[in-house]
């Protein structure tokens, strides 16, 4: 990606040796448009986060994991604001251009000592590093790294100009949309205003991290950072041009959230429930989110049953608008229940086939208007138990 | 229970041959006040029993177990409709005064023959019945018998008159608070007129069943049923008795809704969070609700971990007006966060020992005002994937 590097280094943060502790870095300032978590515990990096994004401008961006700096009180906006006083001066870059971002632990005061030795050595393997050792660097749960790459061409006076954008997230538990719910880095190497940027990157969230779900749980260090380089060729200035990136921005973002939503914690399927036929879009917006939030839908996917009673149960509960003898419910083109009716067994041995897929589409139609919405969300198993009944053991 | 008459029979509903035909019998036609689930896809027997109820009296309760004649359409209202007529003609006892329930799998149409051979079996049995039988007849996933009684006097002119209420429940999965989520059938042999009944009902059930919750799904079955048979000797019509009679009515109906997430679904412990300091009593439910219903507390709790930020951070997520600076958590009454702070290995330590515990107080202070409000809810284990993976199959 033009405009950027990357690194991702292991500084002994996580007990575990691996990489905790990554960077981007622009090679001038970029211009930055960022979305936070609007759970009201927050971590120190957001707190800061907020402020320094007003500008609209930043050149690198430092991600430990291991240690969220959340609940850490004073201390931790101390330990966040000489975090980024060392990247300031080893990389040397004006102190309000560098932003940070902590993933891990809650409660845990942040371990300086490993900051002062690992930030020298970020410098050092600047020029050697990849998004991948980023990509590496700021997991904690997950059970692989999260990368997706798209490129795009706008037209111009000059003719076609490309360019690209690269996405690099972090999450798998501590999942639901409210904003985001992780830590999320979109890089374009286009050049375009902060103000655009900002715009584009709120649509894009809305149709993808603020409609996925692991757990239902919103983190206190929820951070959605968009980067762009102006490093390419292309110029987005027009509205044209701002359609065609924001395609390619939404593209990207919705890879990238469906990549967090299948490496969600004990996760074994990807489902997107999609709502259609609402009065509202928020009674469409209620009734996906009731479902794709029920720990007993969710079981049951898990165990390959078409469970058609706990969706449309879930629905029922969930403050939307429904007329139970008016339900149609398909997974993907199967239907199992019509006008309220279940159709059977043998449809329901159709639908169990369905289930064996890794992603499955279901569809429940209200037939009540003609407003939909959706969610993408993962299955429950017993691993997500395991996984954070042992976190901090 | 004087007036009352109580029989369960296994008729062939569940697969396993255990009991799933239960009826209680009134000798008279008692006082009855009841609340349904809030959920607007709804069971037959929930359609019946809000037209029912209306008249404020009942004389007999047919409830099976293994099929929730939910989502049946206009053949599961017939159904419902048949087997209160046999009960009424078996029974001698007018259809207007016979109320029946059901739960279990959504879906599947009634098994009537079952009910044709069942419903005259409940009759010979009917004097060899007891309430153990009736509690073990409604009985789905549920682990045991949920059966609470208690009894209270009341002053009166010709001296002390002693009543007592019985509580009987089922529920272990779908279980959260939005009206009670579960059967109950709650009953005295107290003389209360019906309207009475209600007003005491609705003020239990506030304190109780609307304050619980297993897994966060609101069932499509939920009953709370209140039947005073005017058996005893205790008359209850002034202030001071309504008083004494709400007090023992608040009691068993919060028993029987802790027996219910003493026994949720892979439940290992049962938690009390209790939310204090808040700006208003709204403020203090949403926190509750929130921590009650988080999947990451509920499996460190499971984890035996004080888990103290997953804790705080649903509290910062749940909507209420929070300070994380103000922030007191206490694990019975062990303090673990205060002002914000966390105070160290050595008070997780002490925290981690009460985590040992059946039965956890947790307290979270806001330090923001005076409402508080509270939450009974269960951990998460292993077993409540597997029991609910694998419900149908």
């Amino acid at each position: 990606m033009k405009g950027f590097k990357f690194v991702g280094i292991p500084c002994g943060i996580k007990k575990n040796g691996h990489k905790d502790l990554g960077l981007i870095y622009c090679e001038k300032p970029a211009s930055a448009a960022a979305l936070f978590t609007r759970n009201k515990v927050v971590a120190a990096p957001v707190i800061l986060g907020k402020e320094q994004i007003q500008k609209g401008k930043c050149q690198a961006v430092l991600v430990n994991s291991g240690n969220a700096n959340c609940f850490t009180g004073d201390q931790g906006l101390l330990d966040a604001r000489s975090s980024i006083t060392m990247v300031s001066k080893i990389f040397n870059i004006p102190q309000d251009l560098v932003m940070v971002s902590s993933t891990g632990v809650i409660g845990a005061p942040l371990p300086m000592k490993k900051f002062e030795t690992g930030i020298p050595l970020l410098k050092e393997e600047l020029d050697n590093g990849t998004l991948e050792d980023f990509a590496q660097a700021i997991l904690t749960t997950d059970t692989c790294r999260k990368i997706v790459k798209e490129t795009g061409i706008i037209d111009t006076k000059e003719g076609p100009r490309e360019f690209s954008i690269a996405g690099v997230a972090k999450g798998s538990g501590m999942i639901r949309p409210d904003m985001a719910t992780m830590l999320a880095y979109v890089l374009t190497d286009a050049d375009i205003k902060s103000e655009d940027l900002n715009s584009a990157l709120k649509t894009a969230n809305e149709k993808s991290f603020n409609r996925i779900t692991v757990d239902g749980d919103t983190s206190t260090n929820d951070t959605l950072l968009c980067l762009a380089s102006g490093g390419g060729k292309a110029c987005i200035r027009d509205g044209t041009s701002l359609k065609v990136f924001q395609g390619l921005l939404d593209k990207v973002c919705f890879q990238l959230a469906k990549l967090i939503v299948k490496g969600g914690e004990g996760a074994t399927k990807v489902i997107q429930i999609r709502v259609k036929g609402a009065r509202t879009r928020e009674d469409a917006f209620k009734a996906a989110e009731a479902i794709a939030h029920s720990n007993l839908v969710k079981t049951a996917i898990y165990g390959e049953d078409p469970n058609w009673g706990r969706i449309t149960a879930a629905a029922g509960r969930s403050g939307a608008f429904v007329d139970q003898d008016k339900m149609d419910l398909f997974f993907e083109k199967i239907p199992l229940v019509i006008k309220g009716c279940w159709l059977g067994l043998d449809a329901e041995k159709e639908a169990a086939k369905i289930m064996k897929a890794d992603e499955i589409q279901i569809t429940l139609d209200l037939n009540l208007g003609d407003k939909s919405d959706g969610f993408l969300f993962c299955d429950f198993s017993e691993n997500y138990v395991k996984i954070n009944a042992d976190y901090r053991s």
